[in-house]
């Protein structure tokens, strides 16, 4: 394939747990394996099959538990209503403060921004997201914006399902 | 954004049904779109909610009847099992041979194959697809071969979601 694959050698983490959006973390996974990166869909136990929102099953590469931010290059949180189940587990904020710390990606659509909220990475940061957790992502100290696309450093923020082609863009823009 | 758009001014028609392969339709959709494509879904009904395999809805834009090949610069048919059911209809048929005639873009994923098998336009082409449809093909006049891409001129080609990285580049490959 003659296509530039900008992404050869990245290491990219997405979260993934029951009732996860399934073209959220979908849509991202397939685009950035197009795109040379290699992906670890890591859920609360690894080998698992976890159901989306609307059926599409996904089974995880590994368990969070046994992750470390230096592994990756990136990070990116699908929404569905997963993440209100996953921001409860200390790991996954550990992780996201990881990847910010180290200026590395990190990219949440649609409900996944409840993780980095939860994390406390969002302070002054400009994001988008679900206009459901709109006063969540206010409270948390983010600067709301409602766009397709919000990219402020290492941080990548979409709203919904239709947004993913720009979410991508964004992404490759941080990562490439 | 920064990245390249190599598909703008370029129109695309994908076909929808219900049991259509959800990944196989919407990360194609989605990846048209990224690179700048305007895709047309079209159903047996416009307007008309069709369910995946596996649950995802899709909402037409329009209907098959209304369509012709000198509208669009290439087609994607996805794959479950929403081909046995298109494949009875001539109008899909006719699309497909007029975009075959026109040297556009037939790009088929899985079970898709079955329509230009339909449309009898697949004899002496190099393809690939599901396995289950490998006999089918074969019988058609196509020459199989079990690898995620298959781009024989104007015809690409894959066998599962899996593949969808490469089914998207060989589309890319072809319309760019």
């Amino acid at each position: 394939m003659p296509n530039a694959q900008p992404l050869a050698n990245k290491r990219i983490l997405i979260f993934v747990g029951d009732i996860y959006e399934d073209l959220e973390l979908w849509y991202p996974k397939l685009r950035l394996i197009e795109a040379g990166a290699t992906v670890t869909v890591a859920g609360p136990q690894a080998d698992t099959s976890y159901a989306g929102k609307n059926g599409y099953p996904c089974v995880s590469d590994a368990k969070i538990d046994d992750m470390e931010a230096a592994d990756f290059d990136g990070l990116v949180v699908p929404g569905g209503f997963m993440p209100d189940k996953l921001r409860r587990d200390p790991k996954v904020l550990q992780l996201v403060r990881d990847f910010d710390t180290a200026g590395k990606l990190v990219a949440a659509v649609c409900h996944g921004g409840w993780i980095p909220i939860s994390a406390g990475v969002y302070k002054g940061v400009r994001v988008t997201g679900s206009p459901g957790i709109k006063d969540d992502l206010i409270n948390a100290g983010a600067l709301w914006e409602d766009t397709a696309v919000v990219v402020d450093r290492h941080f990548v923020c979409s709203r919904k399902p239709d947004d993913l082609p720009d979410f991508c863009r964004g992404i490759l823009q941080v990562m490439a």
